[in-house]
């Protein structure tokens, strides 16, 4: 059995910020990482938690990552943002686009995001959970390396294509879902080739094309899309959005242009954010939400079911007080990138 | 083998708009249902030609559908717009909010477009094909009758709630893909049962909630999403932006509601349409749809692909100079229709 670190929440945040300044990160850019990483630590979605450091580490020490990047909002039309992250990391810059992005969305009804030149490491539920806590419908895309073949296709070409959307409750977090466009995520074939694991089927083909259970194999071949056809097609729509419409990479671009570090990789992220208020004659949003809740009772009334983003929120209600654990290995890493400085 | 007539699209068009007069539809009314039943059969659809026209007239005879009803545009925000189709059917209330969607779109960067109070009983891509033709991205959602289980659970609720997206291409028609939420469409089911086939695997359970191929057990049970839970996300995102987002009724609303004619479900439709040209500094949206060509590019290099449209478009190619067939009974349907008055 694995040995365990039992850390508190407060503890996860300081762990992260001082491994990364320690690695020279700005201290803004520090914190807001840590922000990220806890929160994900917090919701027990630990494959963006701590598990993360590391790889943000080796893109700062290989010099990929402008680890003091200033990112610039701009204003590109009336209902849609920009900012420039500057070859910095993801969520500093997420974080300058975030109030201007909500508050055109009140006052236009809709607007966009457009977030380049970043360096993406981060889960996607974040950002629209942050906007739809402020009462706002909110989508989000990124691509990534190419990893996922296309519909009929056998080598990889898309990334694995998160898209998020979160809707807006009266009292109670929002309904959030972040999948990624691919059968599985990247992690979890790394996580079986470490253990020694088959892979289910329809995850991966291999370099020649065929079908195939062992992670190894599907590492070197081309990952699938979530339910075929239709799961490619929305990989596909996800690298057209975060990829060419905002003037970033495809993910088949950033391989190219990739030093393989391990860390993420460089491109951007849309997102789209709606007041409900403001789709409705009369304006009464808090009637848009109370009829979403007859969703939400009929979904709930049946056995077996849960709304996307329920497990995330019970494990919210546990590890403030509880704390969390990580892997030895993982804290002692940590610890060791904590020590050096860079 | 069924017997079957040839019909120019100009014999579709004036069969399916005398049908329609016939049955006391109003003239624009009548042509603008044409003409989605026309491109249809123009393109191979033919689930969405004139196959469809029964189920049209269906909802005429028996008082659902307002046949002469007046669509009121009206702007609920600097980028939302509203058609109130006022209880008629859906092509004319989209043919009145398509230009001031474009127009908004170029002039706010995104804007939106709430269709309600309308009979949706035509596919998603002409509509946002329409606006790619015109250089914009565009998506549109809407909702049904319930007929698809949530994650989990046994019972149908959501609608097969398909999604469009349309990507604009230079010289070239538009990138589009059109998908239900749903492993598959209701007609394939309902046409293996008129056939006696099984259905595939993963398309559906029975009343009891166990999974069933046959069509019949199908069709008293629910439908599945594709690609499991993940699919199941987009069916709930569909049902909340077409129906609670912009006040319109949802699936189950719309089944509790129904009269059973037969005809299409009363509900709303929602489109998002962005101008490429306002989401990157310089304003220059060709170099958008350039980049964007290095990866239809690359998709199309791989042996076994195409572009999600491609099939339509060949047959649109085809059928202006062979025209199409459709079966004896059904042309003889429509005959009849259009000799009774109503």
């Amino acid at each position: 059995m694995t040995e365990r670190v039992s850390l508190s929440l407060t503890e996860v945040h300081d762990l992260a910020s001082a491994v990364l300044r320690a690695n020279g990160v700005a201290e803004d850019h520090s914190q807001t990482i840590a922000d990220t990483v806890t929160a994900a630590e917090r919701d027990g979605a630990v494959s963006h938690g701590l598990f993360r450091i590391p790889g943000y580490i080796k893109s700062v020490r290989s010099g990929k990552v402008v680890t003091d990047a200033v990112p610039v909002l701009s204003e590109l039309a009336p209902s849609v943002l920009r900012v420039d992250a500057a070859h910095g990391f993801a969520p500093l810059a997420l974080k300058v686009g975030r109030e201007p992005l909500a508050r055109h969305a009140r006052e236009q009804g809709i607007a966009a995001l457009a977030v380049m030149n970043c360096y993406h490491f981060a889960a996607l539920w974040p950002e629209v959970e942050a906007l739809a806590e402020q009462g706002l419908v909110a989508f989000a895309f990124t691509n990534s390396f190419s990893y996922v073949a296309p519909a009929g296709g056998t080598k990889p070409l898309y990334g694995t294509n998160p898209m998020a959307f979160a809707w807006p409750r009266v009292g109670k977090p929002p309904v959030v879902f972040d999948q990624a466009s691919s059968a599985s995520a990247r992690g979890e074939i790394m996580l079986a080739q470490r253990d020694g694991h088959d892979i289910p089927e329809g995850w991966a083909i291999d370099r020649h094309g065929n079908p195939t259970t062992d992670p190894t194999e599907a590492l070197a071949g081309a990952q699938l899309p979530f339910g075929g056809y239709k799961g490619a097609a929305i990989a596909l729509m996800v690298e057209l959005l975060a990829g060419a419409l905002i003037g970033d990479v495809l993910s088949f671009e950033a391989s190219e242009r990739d030093n393989r570090d391990g860390g993420p990789p460089v491109g951007g992220e849309f997102m789209i954010a709606i007041d409900p208020a403001r789709c409705v004659a009369g304006g009464d949003g808090g009637a848009v939400l109370a009829h979403a809740e007859r969703l939400f009772e009929r979904v709930l009334q049946q056995e077996g079911t849960r709304l996307p983003s329920d497990r995330r929120y019970r494990n919210r209600l546990r590890t403030p007080g509880e704390g969390i654990t990580i892997p030895r290995a993982l804290y002692d890493t940590l610890e060791g990138l904590r020590a050096l400085d860079r």
